[in-house]
């Protein structure tokens, strides 16, 4: 039997493993930060009468440049964007993968604050970006002083500036992300995925954009918009950005069934979004119960929370899933990652991690 | 206003310009071998109604691993093959790009044989490996010998090979795959995205798999299935080849409507094949008349037909195009490329060059 080894493999890749948490089928999901609320029925079979009228022209090659899903894009957003400032990829791991190859590659470099979202390392490895891991001031924040730093000390073409962070949930402060945009001459690119789940009030980096040509804030409708298995991701920034993305897309890239199912979903962002502030009130509340628990849950701005204080982690999570409760060992020593589900999964967690917290201290 | 030259673009894309057709909106598009046919109005009903199924579960990631899928179309491909064979993504320029990759990059070569699919250059391009283009036989042609003594001569780590070839419509014989493979040790993609549309009785290179662990066949739902606008790009080869894929891939690539969109049409594999037939009438009908109208057309294996003896390409692509029929001007000098239509299509495009002829020639 011919085994990978057996390949003309590139060299980077050889022993490597592919990226992807287990996927089990459990009775509560919580390891991946999915929004487990599905989307409400009316605002379903609206996007699925979308879907049929779509079908019937995918003979046809889809519009390659997504022009009304820019426009509802950037209406959605605010901030004066207009469908210029916009891009969209199949997930927002397309969208910084697409980044990382119109502005990395050979001989440019990426910098991250570790511990942060996984894929940045291996999207820097895929398009042979030399990947920095910077790092982070107490309980995982990052201030403008230490982002800087790094910066100034590292000289990096790019910087990923997580916010909130994941797998860590800690919110990012405007300034942090001025200081790094005013310590380089690179690429910034602020990944907001989690941005709607933020205290009301927050400030996007959206608000930053003016002036600066050199940021870009990347979105995504998995999460705050439950549309994980649709995969779109987006970015606003200025207009020369998208030029330099639409090098590096294929031609086409996004299907007319994803263009349909984004344009018809932000149609209803109001009853899309009030599941968030659900969402928020769990997260909370996960927050609460963890700490009278005696474990030490981080601030999060997220949909999940990473708390500390596990003794074995590793023994935790397999007594959790024991249960059918499914979260994340995100590999930090003491840690475990729980994403915030309804309120009836939240509860099944908290009930089950408080039962096992005598064995597993 | 920022441009492009003010960001810090890579250097091997400055100057560039986006890939891409003009988006035109005219009567009668046979410029970028589309299926011109709409899909059944059953059928069309039917991955509908597993649409507005699938999209009740998109608040959760997709299947990573496209199980369903990869099952349907090994049973599509027959030739024996399992799901363990089988690879996807977001049609098969995504399919090619990972594959580059996987064997590409930086220190590594492709061969094709040009002219050929233009994204293959720039697919080399995006992924850092270095392109050779190869030349072919007299009337783009491509023999068993001139074919293994360009892999001879230059030792590409990867050849791609279009057959039937795009844009000249001609088709490649077994025997030159078989020579190619055993002149290298490298990785061999035998791109079928038309093979649905050779004569009856053509043998695909799905049949020379077996003990070539080397020997990649990709195919795309965009033509046969009429479903451009779904991008379903697959492969079929080792399954050690597939394991490659995964390490390159980003996770959850294919989104759970594009899924259920591909598993719902290959359920209708007759039906959607049915098309094929009319298509390849039209298309053997093209070279006929086109030849009869003192034209040079290209033997084709194709949905496309590549004819020469037009004395400005220029000129008579904007002709036709001022009476709503838009053809594709692919470089070639004296030549233009036109797709098969349905039958009222073809004949719209018939009538109009042939009394263009006298004023073009």
């Amino acid at each position: 039997m011919t085994s990978l080894d057996d390949l003309p493999l590139r060299a980077n890749l050889r022993g490597q493993i592919p990226y992807g948490a287990p996927q089990l089928h459990v009775p509560v999901a919580l390891n991946v930060n999915e929004n487990t609320h599905p989307i409400p029925p009316a605002v379903a079979a609206d996007i699925a009468q979308a879907l049929a009228a779509a079908i019937l022209t995918v003979n046809r090659y889809p519009d390659r440049e997504f022009t009304q899903l820019r426009d509802d894009l950037a209406g959605y957003l605010g901030h004066g964007l207009t469908r210029d400032n916009i891009w969209a990829a199949n997930g927002s791991n397309e969208v910084l993968q697409q980044v990382l190859q119109a502005f990395g590659g050979p001989g440019r470099s990426l910098l991250g604050f570790a511990p942060t979202y996984s894929m940045y390392s291996i999207l820097a490895s895929g398009t042979d970006t030399r990947w920095i891991a910077g790092g982070r001031d107490a309980d995982y924040e990052l201030s403008p002083e230490t982002a800087a730093r790094w910066v100034r000390e590292t000289s990096p073409d790019i910087v990923f500036l997580c916010s909130p962070n994941n797998p860590t949930g800690t919110p990012l402060s405007l300034a942090t992300i001025e200081a790094v945009y005013d310590a380089t001459d690179g690429i910034v690119v602020v990944d907001e995925a989690y941005a709607e789940f933020a205290p009301a009030g927050t400030e996007s980096a959206l608000s930053l954009l003016p002036g600066r040509e050199r940021l870009l804030v990347s979105r995504t409708m998995s999460k705050a918009f439950a549309f994980a298995g649709v995969r779109l991701g987006y970015l606003a920034a200025d207009p020369a950005v998208t030029d330099a993305l639409r090098l590096v897309r294929l031609p086409y890239h996004l299907s007319a069934l994803t263009q349909a199912a984004a344009v018809a979903a932000l149609a209803h962002t109001g009853e899309m979004l009030a599941m968030v502030d659900d969402i928020r009130v769990q997260r909370d509340r996960l927050v609460a119960e963890l700490s009278a628990l005696g474990f030490n849950p981080l601030r999060s701005g997220s949909n999940f929370v990473l708390f500390g204080g596990v003794t074995d982690p590793h023994a935790t999570f397999e007594a959790l899933l024991a249960e059918g409760i499914l979260i994340r060992d995100v590999g930090i020593p003491g840690h475990l990652r729980v994403s915030a589900g309804t309120e009836a999964e939240t509860s099944a967690f908290l009930a089950a991690i408080a039962r096992l917290r005598p064995a597993a201290e």
